[in-house]
């Protein structure tokens, strides 16, 4: 599978085969937040897509393959979202407005609970954990580089140890997105300052 | 279910009664682990600790008994834990302490993949995540009145909202109990001196 992070051009106006498969996607996310990945059947997700199985087979043969798909929607997603952190200004902006940028797209998508199921395929490291596993790996090695760059200016703290940090930074991710989900009290509005806080406190020289 | 954070008399010599429960238990956290809290089996649990049916039936009736006794078991880890946080001294030190013995005692026990099982049952809303979310409030009251007490006396930011910042430490530490889990190259060891910079930028007054 190709994890490289490039533009992928999906400007093409939707046909009805596009539509038609967005619609069966939609409704496999809504079928594996209710039941996991594990527990959805194939034919919960017809019923969910109004589809006979039939129509439904003609897309995607498999549970694996629309899984596959689902990877492949969100590895997009991660390339437009680090489009943010590529551009110009101080690393800790770029990073605070990365975070904020990435913590509103799964919010808005209602990603959470899909986000532990895909936790508990890593834990168990299944194929589909790897799947995923990949695309956060292709987000990490630009922020490595760009941290270890900053370290050489001076930019950030030339003490830490950039790997940890960056384990730090997307626990830190996994955390806020799980309980994003789980309290409805807890929004990012409220997230935003301590957020830049806690990226401050990590990162910034003594 | 009484949730309120009392030390617990657990100094009785243990009896085969007591090794033998502890034993069904250590059997069904290595089940729950591999397999879920629903997709785990009695028959697994009973092949898992070496016991018949009918002996495991006498220590627990039921699945959900097995998970009840599990919840209270974390409740009176996390009654220890609090100890750390009550001994005398700057608030932002106990916190940081708290939150390292609080790791070191879930990695050590390998708690990791059990945590998010307890996530997706939150997420469910189901009767099980109540159960451990309530061990969570008793925790979050007691942080919550030490860090207003802070705010009244300049120890801490007066500007930050405490609700909000009792999420954040939360989701540092339910992301860190995860990728500890995950990746065995990022250990607790590599994590202290980067937790006490995040817990200081988010707390300590600018």
């Amino acid at each position: 599978m190709d994890t490289q992070l490039a533009e992928t051009d999906i400007k093409a106006p939707a046909s009805p085969q596009d539509l038609r498969r967005a619609q069966i996607l939609q409704a496999a996310r809504v079928c594996f937040d209710r039941w996991g990945f594990h527990g959805a059947s194939m034919h919960q997700i017809c019923r969910e897509a109004g589809m006979s199985p039939g129509a439904l087979y003609r897309y995607f043969p498999s549970k694996e393959q629309i899984i596959a798909a689902i990877a492949q929607d969100e590895r997009e997603h991660s390339i437009r979202i680090l489009a943010v952190f590529n551009r110009e200004g101080p690393i800790v902006d770029r990073l605070v407005d990365t975070a904020n940028a990435y913590l509103s797209d799964v919010t808005q998508r209602g990603f959470g609970s899909l986000m532990i199921e895909i936790c508990v395929e890593s834990i168990r490291n299944t194929e589909l954990g790897r799947q995923f596993n990949d695309i956060e790996c292709g987000v990490r090695d630009v922020f490595r580089k760009a941290l270890l760059e900053a370290q050489r200016t001076g930019e950030i703290d030339p003490t830490i140890n950039v790997d940890v940090a960056l384990q730090m930074l997307f626990s830190i991710g996994d955390g806020l997105v799980m309980r994003l989900h789980l309290d409805p009290d807890f929004t990012l509005d409220a997230v935003r300052p301590q957020l830049r806080r806690v990226i401050e406190g990590l990162l910034l020289p003594r």
